[in-house]
């Protein structure tokens, strides 16, 4: 099977990152980060999450950041919402791309723990949200699982419970008539290897052969990039990504653990292979370099510290 | 294509990792790791390199270390040389086990940084070495290429350049009527992807289809453990690693990149996908943490810090 051509990376690593560091960031600092990230190619970031900022302090200045913001040409800029007062949080700013997003949990225990609900309250809320969704006119542009491939408190979570969510996921949307553009199976806790990735994708891929896959993966237990490599060779073209591996899960009860897979280690690795991600790689270290000096500690990425090769290439004159 | 049932870890962390720390560590220090990895289940570690002490000073108490140890049951010791004078010296400890490599270079740049030698006087310092190696009566057990995926100096090393690299370490052995047991492919300066894995494993193959082939993976560009399952989709069953991800390459020209593919993340990779080892992970893991201990600062390996999943499963009953 060939690789696809080009794969698009969804930087989250403003929102992954600030939302799980222990100091308190300036909003300035926030707004450099997302406006030199906006400088390097990628075409999406999500850039805030609406939560509520007595669990998640990191996130308190939500709006300031999203107000602060010198939005590029071409470059589209989400928020993460997981309630009502989110999403009407984020509709509010006025400056954000606000699409829909249905999401499921392939663990009961982990959706209590992150969401205080049980998966039939869940699907419940889901379909109620896409209701609300279309009445207001909003497109509803994806489906996410979360836990799609292990779970800390639950352990193994089978392939065939996966394909049975994103039925129901696709089954709320059909319900509002629309089609979503594709489904995301998020790696939440850092369960993946290439095999379980392969064996998810395919269980997917196998109840509904059109829709398209994107992966969300976190490198807690370094299996990130072989993750997203496995996800390429099945021809999985979207990818969440987090610019020096900021990020990691305030809710998924480990400390320590890396965060999303790396955004310029991705790209690294996929321009390598001569995939096109549209995004200038030596711009996007420089990025990472800055998410370390605004973090002020050590961020898990490789290639801004291994440096990228075309300098080296340019010397050796091939 | 169904991957491999079993992988063998050579294990590398405590040669490659003390002969590139800058600070000195105690003789002791180093036994202690070695011993706690001699109850691993790894079956070969490769504890010093016998190479010039005025060029790497973390190795000038190379015979100590050997004679400190306390050898495990079904565990082989080797150590590294790249001269006669080295040879002589690994030998002299009577303690390791003696088996001939015979080393080319996908790059002339590198050799002469690295050994000072063209590759013409290098394939004949290793037919010579060969010759003598015989005349001792040691086996010839590996060739080993190094820069097989590229290089800092001479940037894009071609595929059918380590092909025909391949046919003149096995002409060497030939020459002395022996055959290799198999051959390592190394990505000394981490400029391979997954697909260039593929590439190079390819090209040999396809002149040497019955050759054993083996990689040596840096992990400079977080690639290593992708690249390692490029290797166990291409059938490769034998991997070098090092505890924690020790190590790197002093005359490389770059600092602050990381070391060897991880070994307990290659290790959780493998058992997780349903590859056996041999090797007890969550042993390993504690030889991380002491090896980290050791060098005194972080080393790059992500599952001691995210944690293996035994006791997660465990506790999640399933």
């Amino acid at each position: 099977m060939s690789l696809p051509k080009r794969v698009q990376i969804y930087e989250e690593g403003p929102r992954e990152g600030f939302q799980i560091e222990k100091g308190p960031i300036a909003t300035a600092r926030k707004i450099e980060l997302i406006d030199a990230l906006s400088k390097t190619g990628l075409r999406h970031i999500q850039i805030v999450s609406f939560v509520d900022p007595r669990r998640v302090p990191g996130m308190a200045d939500a709006e300031e950041v999203v107000r602060g913001i010198t939005p590029a040409a071409g470059v589209t800029y989400t928020g993460l919402w997981l309630n009502d007062r989110g999403f009407e949080r984020a509709v509010a700013t006025g400056r954000l791309d606000i699409k829909g997003t249905l999401v499921l949990c392939g663990s009961e225990t982990f959706l209590k723990r992150n969401q205080n609900r049980t998966c039939a309250e869940q699907l419940a809320a889901q379909t109620e949200l896409a209701r609300r969704y279309r009445e207001r006119g909003l497109p509803i542009e994806r489906g996410l699982i979360m836990a799609a491939f292990g779970c800390n408190f639950e352990g193994e979570v089978p392939p065939a419970r996966i394909a049975d969510l994103a039925g129901q996921i696709l089954a709320i949307a059909e319900g509002q008539g629309v089609a979503l553009d594709y489904l995301s199976l998020a790696d939440t806790m850092g369960w993946a290897t290439p095999e379980g990735i392969k064996r998810v994708v395919g269980a997917v891929r196998e109840k509904f052969p059109t829709l398209e896959l994107a992966l969300h993966l976190h490198d807690t237990r370094g299996m990130g990039i072989a993750n997203a490599y496995a996800g390429i060779e099945m021809g999985i073209t979207r990818f969440d990504a987090a610019v020096a591996g900021l990020g990691g899960c305030p809710f998924a009860g480990h400390a320590g653990a890396a965060g999303n897979v790396c955004s310029e280690d991705l790209v690294f690795m996929c321009e390598e292979m001569g995939i096109e991600t549209g995004i200038d790689l030596d711009t996007l270290i420089g990025c990472a370099r800055l998410a370390e000096d605004i973090v002020g500690h050590p961020l898990p990425g490789s290639v801004m510290k291994g440096g990228s090769l075309g300098r080296l290439r340019a010397q050796a004159g091939r």
